[in-house]
């Protein structure tokens, strides 16, 4: 397939998917089971058009690395279980990891607690010419920390700042956030791997279940699954209130992995490629030091 | 070929490569244009070769990121264009980026001179259960510094801290922090990659000549190939006094990409084989922990 080809269909791939105004937004009308129609027979012409999809993507990242001028902000938010580990093994191995590096966020340190929330997160932001990924970040904020509010207490926040209007207060602070880094050269791209509670129990079954699997199980992770419905309002006023054309939200469907894979990529590929990337080009006085170079290797 | 084969095969191959004892190394010893009797045709199979080593790379990079207990640093020094990228670029592509990271260490900024100088390489060191890869690094001290004495000037050091014996503490001081990072979990593994002055003169000549490279090129290699021999003998030093069991350096081939990077891979599949890397066992105390967490699922 050609490089021109795959930009089309990863762009068509993609669009389903993305969501750029929340006002009307909706996790109902979201299947996590959704395959664009594709069946399990089709998962292996969908593997060959995610190696071909990779392919693509380590040539757009070795152009965003020469031209150093966008940086590139990929952020993976779901429910455990839901596959974002695999979903950046498999779609972002096969990139240069010169080029590309990922932030797991963990619960905050008591240093990060000593600081606003953005704090851990902004240092971490990927340098330009480079993909940043960050697995969780600062959606957390209005995530965890809001199903759980013992969390935000341990914030150490002055009291008269924690209203009821928080909520509303840090989507409005993280939409200013992305609209900066958008207007600075961060090109931003969000997901969210939508899986069902059903599945998220056949994973955490074979966890269970598989011994080399068993270290990726937490009793924690049951304990959140407890909350199921309460996550799901968070992710769905999340996506309602910081959805943007400079940052769209990708609800990606999780149930089935390797359909979550293709469709990451194609995200992935069609943000890549809507920054027209190109090798630099040299000034007239750099091609004349060039030229100079050149001559005096020559003449060695 | 099974992975206890290809274990085996990188032992082998990395050995002639490998300094653990300086005081008798002589960069003379080592060609740059060695294949350990490979010829051209055999590319092919050496590419192959790579395929499947890094295969093995990742599942050995999965088990130390399950494992957390080593980190893994790689360091590569070289003079110009003789492939430090490319080797990046072709030996970890293919591992999770999750658990992989690379720095690429510039000129110092004004932040980093006003601290010593392990202070930027510090804070940059792999955490555990990661592979981190330093492109330069605080050898850059004991090389670029020695060469052009002005550099040193510039780090704002007491006066009379500095002494004719500055190489010789600063080689004793990097010996003293790799111990130190070695008895701390860190398996150190570093790369000078060999390159001769004729095949460097072929390679600018390449990024002079086609556009697409010329933005790699900068006078500045120009001006620094004109130090060959002063490097030289600053990069034997250097092997002489700190290659040691637990800090290896591999003086690799460099005027053969295809061969360089079989080589690499050879060297970083020993290293982590070395580690005895295992998928964490649970203790009984967890194990119950997880029989509970079954069963509370299956009675969902």
């Amino acid at each position: 397939m050609k490089t021109k080809e795959i930009l089309r269909k990863a762009r068509k791939f993609a669009a389903p998917f993305r969501v750029v105004r929340g006002d009307k937004f909706r996790l109902d009308a979201y299947d996590p089971e959704d395959t664009l129609g594709l069946k399990s027979e089709d998962k292996e012409r969908a593997k060959e058009a995610l190696a071909a999809g990779i392919e693509t993507l380590a040539e757009l990242q070795d152009r965003l690395y020469a031209q150093d001028k966008w940086a590139v902000l990929l952020i993976f938010q779901a429910m455990d279980a839901a596959g974002k580990d695999g979903a950046i093994k498999h779609v972002m191995s096969g990139v240069n990891p010169q080029g590309c590096q990922v932030y797991s966020f963990k619960a905050p340190t008591s240093e990060d607690l000593d600081h606003d929330y953005l704090w851990r997160c902004m240092r971490c932001l990927p340098e330009r010419g480079r993909i940043g990924i960050f697995n969780r970040s600062y959606y957390e904020e209005t995530l965890v920390v809001r199903v759980h509010p013992e969390l935000l207490e341990r914030q150490k926040l002055p009291p008269q700042l924690v209203t009821r209007k928080i909520w509303k207060q840090r989507f409005r602070d993280i939409r200013n956030f992305e609209r900066y880094l958008a207007g600075n050269g961060v090109a931003i791209c969000k997901f969210f791997l939508h899986v069902s509670k059903k599945e998220q129990k056949r994973r955490f079954l074979e966890r269970l279940e598989n011994p080399e699997k068993n270290w990726k199980f937490s009793s924690a992770d049951l304990k959140e699954r407890g909350f199921w419905r309460e996550y799901r309002e968070a992710y769905e006023d999340m996506i309602r209130h910081t959805a943007a054309p400079h940052a769209p939200w990708y609800v990606v469907p999780a149930d089935n992995k390797w359909f979550t894979r293709v469709a990451v990529a194609a995200a992935v590929i069609d943000t890549l490629a809507s920054l027209k990337l190109a090798y630099p080009e040299l000034a007239e006085a750099q091609r004349k030091e060039l030229a100079a170079a050149r001559r005096a290797l020559l003449a060695e």
